[in-house]
C-alpha cells in the first residue's frame, strides 16, 4: 500500500499513472488544502478537483485545470451582472463547487464530500483532502501578503516571494483516511509527487502529524522533482526558489526535503546532480520524469513503485 | 407616475407594456417575493428576475421562466455529482443568483441589488422587490404544508390547496422604494398586473403597509383580470380558484380584490360579467387582455393606463 502527497497538475499526472499501476486498495493520495479558499461565497479546493478531475479522465490537459470542453456562460453572465471574474468557473466546474459547500455547510467533513465527488465521478481510488481542517497558505512577498490565490492567479505569481505562511497548520490534524493509510501495517512507501515542493507540498508537511510521520518513518519515502534542467516544468516553483536564495535544481529540491525523504527521483537531464544529492543522505533514482502522454505517466509511477519496493527490501534485509 | 404591482410571466408581459408608455420617472414597479427562496445555498428570487429578464428583452419567452438562448451544463454536471436538480437553473441565470446572494451576505438590501442588477442589464425603470423583509410563500394543501417552489415546481402546483399562508408578512415593512413611489404626490394610479391573484399579488397586499395604503388610496387601483374566459393564461390561478370553493372568472378576481380596487380590465370575451363586477363597486373596464406579443402588451398598458387617467379625472372633478 501506497500514499501519495500530491498538488495540483504534476501531482495529478503521476496520480494518473499510479492508478494504473496499484489497484484501489494499494492506493492513498493525500491533497493539498492549502490554496482552498472562499470565492463567490463557494467553497473551492482548487487541487482536490486537479486530481479528481484527472483521476475521472475529464481534466482539461490544456490549461491545467478545470474540465475538457468547458464552457464559460455563467462566468460572461457574472462579468454582465458586475462579479467578480479574476477567477475563472467554468459551467461545470462550477457544480462541484456549489456541491462541495452545500455538504460542507451542512456539517460534512472535507473527507467525506470528496469521497463523495469522487465515487459520483467514477473515481474509484481514495483521494483525500491533507487535512479536514483549515489550512490556508499566505504568501508574503516585496508587496504585502497575498493568499494563495490573490498570489497565483489574481497577480499571476508575479511579486517575490519572501516567505510563505501555512495559517492554522499548527491546529490542524491529518484527515482521517490519510492518518489510517499511513497507520496501515501494509504500507509500502509514500511518495511526494512532482508539485511545487513550497506551494503544494509545503503545506501538506506543515501539519505536524505529517511531518512527525515522515520525520519518523518506517517506511521508504520518495520524492519525484518537479524541477527538470532547473527549470520547473509547470508553475513558479523555480521563480519562488530564486526569490528566496536557492538555485532553480533538483538538488535544491532534495535539501528541502532532507530529512523526510529517502530517495529522489530526478530527470536524466539532471544526472549530475546525483553525487551532491548522495552526499545529502538520499539516494538519486535517474529516470524519464517529464510526462508528456498517459503512457509515460504510467512508466514513471512504475519506476517509483520499484524504487519504493527496493529500498523496502533493502531496509528490510 | 404609476406604480405597478407585478408577479412572474403575466405581471412581467404588462411591464413590458408599460415601459414603452411610461417614462423612468413614471414608473415603479414592485415585484411579488414571497417566491424567494434559498436554494443550493443561493438566494432566488423568480418573480424579480422574471420582471428584470422580460424588461431587459433576455427572457426566454418560450419556457416563461430564465434567460432566452439558456445553456443547462452547470445543470447536467450537477446531476453528475448528485445534486438537486428539480429546480433548474440555467449557465447564465446562476450568475443572477450567485451575485445577489453574495451581495445580500454583505448586507446590501434586496432592494439594492435588484437595482445593481437591473443596472447592470440595462434596464431603465425602477424594478423593486415588494419588502425588503423575509415573506414567504406557504401553501398549505391536502397532504400537509409545502414551501412555495415545492408546490409549484417541485410538486407541478398538483396538491389540492386549503389555504395560503404568507410567512413573515405580518412583520414585512414595504420596500424603501414602494413606499417612496405610494408617497409621491405624483402618483396617478396604482396597477395589479395580471398575475395570480392569490400566489403574486396576495402576497404583495399581506404586506401591511401596502394593503392600508390601497384600502386607505387617493389615487385609483386598476386590476387587470389573469382569468380570462373562466381560464388562467399561465399558472395554476383557476385550478386554485376551484380548489378554494370560487368558480374561476374574472368576476371571483373582483371579489377577491373588492375594497381595493376601483377599475377591473377583463378581456372581451368576459364581457358578460361587466354588470355583476359594477354591482361590486367596481368599474369593469373591457378590452383585449391576451398579450400575444410586444405590440399588444402596450396596447393593454395603454388601455389600462388611460383608465386610470380617467378615473383620476372623475375623482378629481
Amino acid at each position: 500500500m501506497i500514499v501519495a502527497l500530491a498538488g495540483g497538475v504534476g501531482g495529478a499526472r503521476l496520480a494518473r499513472g499510479l492508478i494504473d499501476v496499484l489497484t484501489r486498495n494499494e492506493l492513498a493520495i493525500a491533497v493539498n488544502t492549502g490554496d482552498d479558499f472562499e470565492h463567490l461565497g463557494l467553497h473551492i479546493s482548487p487541487d482536490l478537483d486537479t486530481v479528481m478531475y484527472t483521476l475521472a479522465g475529464i481534466n482539461d490537459p490544456v490549461q491545467g485545470w478545470g474540465i475538457a470542453g468547458e464552457t464559460w456562460n455563467f462566468m460572461q453572465a457574472l462579468e454582465q451582472v458586475g462579479g467578480e471574474t479574476w477567477f475563472r468557473l467554468g459551467d461545470r466546474d462550477l457544480a462541484t463547487h456549489v456541491e462541495r459547500t452545500l455538504r460542507l455547510r451542512a456539517n460534512e467533513s472535507l473527507s467525506a464530500v470528496t469521497q463523495h465527488l469522487c465515487s459520483r465521478l467514477g473515481v474509484q481510488h481514495r483521494v483525500m483532502p491533507m487535512s479536514d481542517d483549515s489550512v490556508r497558505t499566505i504568501l508574503h512577498t516585496r508587496t504585502g501578503p497575498l493568499a494563495f490565490q490573490d498570489y497565483f492567479v489574481r497577480n499571476r505569481a508575479e511579486p517575490a516571494v519572501t516567505h510563505i505562511e501555512f495559517a492554522g497548520a499548527e491546529y490542524a490534524t491529518m484527515s482521517p483516511g490519510l492518518l489510517d493509510a499511513l497507520d496501515d501495517p501494509a504500507l509500502e512507501a509514500v511518495i511526494i509527487c512532482p508539485s511545487n515542493p513550497y506551494l503544494s507540498i509545503a503545506p501538506i508537511l506543515a501539519v505536524p502529524q505529517m511531518r512527525a510521520a515522515l520525520e519518523q518513518r518506517r517506511v521508504p519515502t520518495i520524492a519525484v522533482s518537479p524541477i527538470v534542467g532547473g527549470r520547473a516544468l509547470k508553475g513558479p516553483a523555480a521563480k519562488i526558489m530564486r526569490e528566496l536564495g536557492y538555485e532553480p535544481s533538483a538538488l535544491t529540491v532534495a535539501q528541502f526535503y532532507r530529512g523526510l525523504i529517502d530517495a529522489l527521483v530526478l530527470d536524466r537531464s539532471d544526472q549530475s546532480l546525483s553525487r551532491p544529492i548522495e552526499e545529502l543522505g538520499i539516494r538519486p533514482v535517474v529516470t524519464d520524469t517529464v510526462m508528456h502522454d498517459h503512457r509515460m505517466q504510467t512508466c514513471l509511477a512504475r519506476s517509483v513503485i520499484e524504487t519504493a519496493r527496493s529500498l523496502r527490501a533493502r531496509v528490510k534485509r
